[in-house]
């Protein structure tokens, strides 16, 4: 577990800690392929979910609850949901694109050890909804700061995790017995992986490509010129990337 | 900037790094107070506009935009809105925390150097909704994804980040004419900061306490018990980051 951060307030990171903490943000992928089926500790999935129990969350609601899945049968009834879904979305995919869709990886449901569900429950703001009266999307954006806390926590841990979202969610919530006010947010296969590809599995196989960031960038307002300081470091930023 | 990461592929981080990772999570705050005039450097947003444009998307479909806001009449224009909107969600409050809700510093759109906008344009899956045909959402869910990652590096690079979410997004989307099919996600505070605080404000305040997360964790199905050797693990880490 890291050292006591409780009474760490202050200012930057030196360079080898924020080096670290970008280093879990570019080298943290979707796995859906290289899962291995040794157990996870108790003792890393107990730091993972309190790396998600302290992400932000709307009027400090923490709407979150965590399912963890280990039983194969559930897991295969829960792929069976995936494979129909996927069947369900084919149409829907550019009829040009549809070839590489059907080859595509997508899943590692029943090959990862584990399966964690991450929920958002709608009624937990004590009937005081701050921050939620006009946006009450609010508390399934905290829920997903916290799948990504987990992410890059377990990318530091050299845990894989990949995002299921093919899949029915109320085909889902009857498997999983989830009432009415509760909301799965993100499916997750979590496990030792034996490697983590160097780009995103859809780069890689050719479904897209990452966007140039500093076309990205506003200035203002939406489509605002301007910025060209920074745009032009932000490309600089790129090609480094790019060329290493 | 991080050293080279593209060529990075193996395993686990070494303890100061993992170490880094969790320092980021557990310390980074919703910042609203502790803002500093002091203008931000482009390499420094740029990198930490790099760490948004990496995380996950569904299909690879990177959907997001970054609308950088310096001008002090625009801002203050959007703290208009935030007033408007804090006044329209106060009766919504229970009558006997209305008090304290007025009282609790809830935005520092001002008082940041900076304001940055995080959208998600929702048309941009080139007819190919890999992974939204069911779950449609799943673009803005990897918005806050960057959102998340922006807001981690930050923290590591000492740099507050604040998310303003009591505002009409209708009003702000006319204010930084904001297309139909573009939705603002996040609309957030940044700059350099005098402090970060020990613990979130609203546990300061008095709003809420941190839920024990032993209590969230679930096996199985939404309810189900077991999972006591986790529970444990987890109530003893609980344990430590308290008494510390």
């Amino acid at each position: 577990m890291p050292a006591d951060h409780t009474h760490a307030s202050s200012g930057c990171f030196d360079t080898a800690a924020q080096d670290a903490v970008y280093r879990a943000i570019f080298t943290r992928r979707d796995v859906r392929s290289h899962f291995l089926p040794d157990p996870l500790d108790d003792e890393v999935l107990a730091r993972l979910l309190m790396a998600a129990h302290h992400a932000p969350s709307v009027g400090f609601m923490q709407p979150w609850n965590f399912i963890v899945i280990r039983d194969l049968q559930r897991r295969q009834k829960v792929r069976d949901l995936f494979l129909a879904a996927r069947q369900q979305e084919l149409p829907h995919i550019a009829e040009e694109r549809q070839a590489l869709y059907r080859k595509l990886k997508l899943e590692g449901i029943c090959e990862s050890p584990l399966n964690l569900v991450v929920t958002c429950d709608r009624s937990r703001s004590q009937n005081s909804p701050l921050g939620r009266w006009h946006n009450p999307e609010m508390d399934l954006y905290s829920t997903v700061c916290a799948v990504q806390n987990f992410w890059l926590a377990a990318r530091a841990e050299g845990v894989g995790v990949g995002w299921v979202s093919i899949i029915d969610r109320e085909a889902l919530k009857q498997v999983l017995a989830i009432p009415e006010h509760v909301v799965p947010v993100a499916y997750l296969c979590v496990g030792r992986v034996s490697e983590f590809a160097l780009r995103p599995d859809l780069e890689r196989h050719g479904w897209g490509n990452r966007l140039p960031l500093a076309e990205l960038v506003m200035s203002e307002i939406f489509g605002g010129d301007g910025e060209s300081g920074l745009k032009e470091t932000v490309t600089g930023l790129c090609a480094g990337r790019t060329a290493a």
